[in-house]
């Protein structure tokens, strides 16, 4: 006879937290860990760069998807981990830590709150933020399971790299990939069944359920005087455009770099029948970094130029262009905001 | 005919944004606010504490009570405030900033999220935390209402307070009121309607509603010497048994200061025959701070002595006693975790 699954309403709310401690590392970044009212983090230069961020249960991930994958806890923690160190590197910063904050159903397993902590703790090391960990956090209970970290950063003495900075004439610059997790996306969604993916196309389902964001080229923009910066989370052509308008100016996007990211998703277009261009302007969640640099100097690795900062020419709304045409006009304007 | 209320659903996140926006003080903690991918606030002595907190519909608020009343964003918006500020206090520290995640079913009413967004700006200025704003947050879809707030401070300089640290003949002294915030529980989950209620008793129920942590007492504690220091959020008899627990030490309370807080309560414990001793004991949410001081030294303001730390009889299991009896033999120990 099968024995029950032990659920997190078996344990108290110490004992499931003493399942987790031990799968969380420290680093040198956290001065007072969990345990008591609240953690301390260094904060060196006298500033910490913050923000917060909520995935919920069938709106932000599956617990079951069409094709038959199962998201994992550790799916779930890694990507947690990732937007969250993604918004500190968008601004030039490095994370220092995490608070976290659980609520899920009592009949939640406790192995999935354990792959959960798994996928945190493996998320930051993965990603390379070896100065980062869980400061502290919060268990509760829900209806639906619920993930919220905020973190804490350092901007190492710069000021932080904003979306209102950059200047006509600046090259548009990337790091990272566009559309990746979009094309996974859709083969989750898909009903082809995961089990016949290609090593390809399972690799595109691994960058919807565990995005790997470019973490060092934020602070590496920051030094080489990146004017303006944010992640691209919602797509090229939406965060470009609010890009473009935080710095009142319009974007110009280059379709041959566009079409290199494009192949790199052939081999999901083609199973699903669909145009990858799609999900390169569409698609977000590989937290790529957008920035643009002044003119001439030389881009930071791993960035390459997808386009340049042109002048505003309508009252400073925020065009994005694809080689001087407007998205209407090669149609790709459904996924402006 | 009655005009349908404006719910979420019917605004972009953008139209959400810009209702909220305008409801939020800053303050010169926050050096860079809401609009980028994080917010920056000052860390002045190179440190920041954090902690994080979330409320969840049903869980740890009804939006409709046995009793009729309803708990509206502004309560909520305050509650989350009061809760996330009292940790900082109980460290010795300050709070300089919360990010703030909101998660909420399209059906929500725009009104009720402009109501939370008051509540929270409320809360921090009434609580007196004219140096804390809000500095960034997130909002998303959920089944139902979420709030996740994290909270940044200082130490001004100072070590933290921590849990550990009580010593044998130290005073144990507490900031703030007990069991209020249960009491107003009771009457809001009892029968008694809420039109019904007299102004004393009904004083109670907004303790629960929007409580009012003793928010200066934090830092005055730590300045003063504080051995160790906690905010009583799940109970005197629960949260004394951690600090105990975490110092190695036994408390022993005293029962003359205990009447005096069970005394407040008359007026809803006659009405719902209850023993207000029970919420002095074991009701949460008030916030209060227990702290132990050296013994001998003048308690800082509004610190009251409560009773005495012990040298722990039993191995450290953090017993905590009322005037050397063991809780068991008065009939409390249902409290202790």
């Amino acid at each position: 006879m099968p024995e029950k699954e032990l659920t997190v309403a078996d344990l108290s709310e110490s004992g499931l937290l003493a399942r987790i401690f031990p799968r969380l590392e420290s680093s040198s970044s956290v001065l007072l860990g969990p345990g008591d009212d609240a953690a301390v983090v260094a904060a060196p230069d006298g500033r910490a760069v913050v923000s917060i961020d909520t995935q919920t249960q069938d709106q932000d991930f599956r617990l079951h998807w069409n094709n038959g994958y199962r998201s994992t806890g550790y799916d779930v923690g890694w990507k947690s981990a990732a937007q969250n160190l993604s918004d500190i590197n968008a601004m030039g910063g490095t994370a220092t830590s995490l608070v976290v904050s659980l609520t899920m159903p009592g009949e939640t397993p406790v192995s999935w709150v354990e792959d959960f902590a798994d996928g945190l703790t493996a998320g930051i090391a993965g990603l390379g933020a070896p100065d980062c960990s869980v400061a502290g956090g919060d268990l509760g209970r829900g209806r639906e399971i619920a993930v919220t970290v905020a973190v804490v950063g350092t901007l190492h003495g710069r000021e932080p790299v904003l979306r209102s900075g950059a200047q006509p004439g600046d090259t548009l610059a990337l790091a990272g990939t566009l559309g990746r997790a979009a094309a996974g996306l859709a083969l989750l969604e898909s009903s082809v069944p995961l089990e016949s993916l290609t090593p390809e196309q399972r690799a595109l389902v691994d960058s919807q359920c565990r995005p790997v964001p470019p973490l060092a080229a934020g602070p590496l923009a920051a030094a080489a005087g990146a004017t303006a910066m944010m992640d691209v989370s919602d797509g090229l052509m939406r965060d470009g455009g609010r890009l473009a308008k935080a710095s009142g100016v319009d974007l110009d996007l280059d379709p041959i770099a566009l079409k290199a990211q494009a192949n790199a998703l052939e081999a999901a277009a083609s199973l699903l029948d669909a145009d990858p261009m799609d999900w390169v302007l569409g698609g977000g969640e590989d937290h790529g970094l957008l920035a643009a640099f002044p003119a001439g100097i030389l881009l930071p690795e791993p960035f390459t130029a997808i386009g340049s900062v042109r002048a505003a020419a309508g009252a400073g709304r925020g065009v994005v262009r694809i080689a001087g045409e407007s998205a209407e006009t090669v149609g790709w304007d459904h996924f402006a905001d």
